[in-house]
């Protein structure tokens, strides 16, 4: 193990001039014209796979973008870990707010700055570190190991959940390893035992055939974007509680020893409240900022569109409004139940002045682990040795979709690994990862497999 | 009188081919690239203005667009008219939806298809004719008039109200005459006594420096946009009711006389909504969808804008929420105080977790004359004469900001004695101008001379 160490500290260097040409690709799953570019980085990460040494490289066509997979399986009797990451980005825009363009990586007081930093690209690109550290020193890794790369993380994984259903088989594993999560705060290394699910919504309102004079017809016709904000504010009261019937009914409590675990994590509210440059925090009464954004379900409005909205005055009735609404959704919620839910209730509060299309976007279940299981006190132990540190145990807001879909298809508990940081600008711009958790996440990968080798479950 | 209506009848064939020339210039007052054409118009006006007999032509220069001027003042003891129109015309894309081209005037059942046929060139022409026949014909007007043409209307007649106010006692009159509206409908000669003003605003949230990951912060902010639905939801509520305080303070009620004449008119509101392709109509309770468009104040969303807008699903909480809102008005309220009002009960209702920024973008004084003003009857009677019909009195639901600003600076009623109709196309491809309501248009204003004459004011 230590000429493997040693093999990391001797290659930081390197690591990040490697890093620098995966972030500089444009891997934007969203955008239509950046198609080619995610085709790009799949061969970029397959060839990247294949020169650290794993076996049966391939780059996996589905109807959407490809995923990338590779194997090494030659540690007889040894636990199969399945690694799971995703090489594609979320859209950079606005790219006016950006320091430096996203894609032109930028090193700045020990950050990398680009789009996929942190999410996901670093951190995927510290487990391939991690592989190569093994075995370009022993020949070996300490486990067997399936790789999994997926190029629609940002746009829904739509064919990776079928892709590992179907292959439940050659994907078998103990355990599937995910880093794509952040630590719960700079030098507090942790292991995150739960997610929220997600349901995103879409609602349309068409009044008119076109837009009308505002001056003419204003008085005669029901204005689409006013309904729509009557609409909105019957959604959620001001006291934070969601207004959907039956949205609350089967929400887990949250258990008093997670309370107590909570109110023990180093948390400073007015710190996050500066960070993000609000006025003020706010959300449903009742409930810690932790409680509220880690184990109790939200909604919100992701986008608003109607009318005229460049510059100056436009004197108009806009024909239509449209909303984007998503309710993070806690277990044990189904995002299925919830979407149905919302649409009854928006249907049954929106007027019949107005014509009403709503559209499912997307959805995802939470997901939650125990955390004395075997792998979770593994990886426990793994971050220890490589931040320093005995990790916290917390829950995260976000959704990793998959993570449900791989417990579900492979029966097989999942491990959240991460290295990412609270304030690294995931989805906005400026995203950024640091590079000392970084290094510290190529040696706890690479402690990992080890610690992995040695349990018994 | 006589021989003016005689002549006017033998001269139909001539006014046609004159109006042709006129509408056959592109003065595109909006697209610099037509600033020479709009000067070319200028002349033409200028030119006949001098052949038909007025005298003190003049084209006046401003920092745009010039005014013609002219003025015959030789009717001893009579009234003095001024009479307000504009040669400019709006940009006549998208060209390809006109059956003819927009400067190339065509005549087809009865109408003349051209930019500016009816907004507002061939309703001008109506009155240059109308002058022409007297002054051909007799050696004089029954009246002094004074003529106004501006060539920046469709760009806002920056220029003309500070020229007005500032030629006040030059351009001092009795009566001001404006022919630049429509008749209630075909065969439905009309006359407008009042305008709605306007007060327009835009209100931009901001909860955070920038957009935030939805999962990992929703819960522990406020979101602007759910923000902004609250806030707008507060402005009106469901039965179309406007909700700050002190709004209806200066409205003045519809009398009993201008409800029965609006139920008098022949108005088809399936007719409307199957037009529009609405639902359903929607407004406010109590009141006819007339009596809601012309003479009841509105609030109307103009436009919506927050967070992510395009196709598919990005999960974040919007950085910030922008509405764009007008308030039509009625007499008596006025737009600086509404717009005060507005602002201070949205202050009141916005909480502070959000910061607030309000725009006032736009105001416009709403305006109405008596109807029993001696040269609102005057009119009526004109129109009797040239249509063959007594003229119901309408109101209108849009601006004319010059109105009230004639209104002001020279303290004189305004007469709005229009000859467009309802189907004219204005500001849209194939505008037209329906030749007998130009013949019509022409004799009623000969007669409303003849008539304002008569008037002792």
């Amino acid at each position: 193990m230590n000429s493997v160490i040693d093999f990391i500290h001797a290659n930081r260097g390197r690591y990040v001039e490697e890093l620098t040409q995966l972030l500089a690709i444009p891997s934007i799953s969203a955008l239509p014209e950046h198609r080619d570019d995610v085709r790009r980085c799949a061969a970029w990460v397959a060839d990247e796979l294949a020169r650290i040494g794993l076996e049966h490289v391939e780059v996996v066509e589905t109807e959407g973008h490809p995923i990338v997979r590779a194997d090494w399986l030659h540690a007889e009797g040894a636990p199969t870990a399945l690694f799971y990451g995703h090489y594609d980005v979320q859209p950079a825009d606005p790219l006016g707010e950006w320091t430096t363009p996203p894609f032109e990586p930028d090193i700045r007081d020990g950050e990398i700055f680009a789009r996929g930093a942190s999410d996901d690209k670093g951190q995927v690109f510290a487990h391939l570190k991690a592989i190569e550290a093994h075995l370009s020193q022993t020949g070996r890794l300490p486990i067997n190991m399936k790789v999994v790369l997926e190029g629609e993380e940002e746009v829904g994984s739509e064919h990776l959940a079928p892709y590992v259903r179907g292959h439940a088989g050659e994907l078998a594993a103990s355990v599937v390893i995910i880093s794509d999560t952040e630590m719960f705060d700079r030098g507090v290394p942790s292991i995150c035992y739960g997610l929220r699910g997600l349901a995103y919504m879409q609602i349309e309102l068409r009044g008119t055939k076109g837009d009308l004079h505002s001056g003419s017809y204003g008085g005669a016709v029901a204005n689409p974007a006013n309904v729509l904000a009557h609409v909105i504010a019957q959604l959620k009261d001001k006291s934070g509680t969601i207004r959907i019937p039956g949205f609350y009914d089967d929400v887990r409590e949250l258990r008093e020893e997670e309370r107590a675990e909570f109110k023990r994590l180093p948390f400073d509210e007015i710190a996050l409240r500066k960070h993000l440059g609000a006025p003020r925090l706010a959300g449903e009464r009742g409930y810690s900022v932790l409680e509220r954004t880690w184990a109790r379900p939200t909604l919100d409005v992701n986008g608003l569109l109607a009318g005229w909205t460049g510059e100056g005055s436009k004197t108009i009735i806009p024909a239509a409004a449209m909303a984007k609404i998503s309710m993070r959704l806690v277990p044990d919620q189904h995002p299925d139940r919830i979407a149905e839910r919302f649409e009854a209730y928006v249907r049954k509060i929106t007027p019949r002045t107005v014509d009403l299309k709503i559209t499912k976007l997307h959805g995802g279940m939470p997901w939650m682990t125990d955390f004395d299981n075997v792998y979770v006190q593994a990886a426990a132990r793994a971050l220890e040795q490589g931040f320093g540190k005995r990790p916290v145990l917390t829950r995260e807001g976000g959704s990793i979709p998959i993570v449900a879909d791989f417990q579900a298809a492979l029966d097989a508990p999942v491990v959240l690994f991460g290295f990412g940081l609270p304030d690294d600008n995931l989805h906005a711009p400026n995203e950024k990862f640091n590079l000392d958790n970084f290094f510290n996440g190529v040696l706890a990968s690479a402690f990992l497999y080890r610690e992995i080798a040695g349990t018994k479950s």
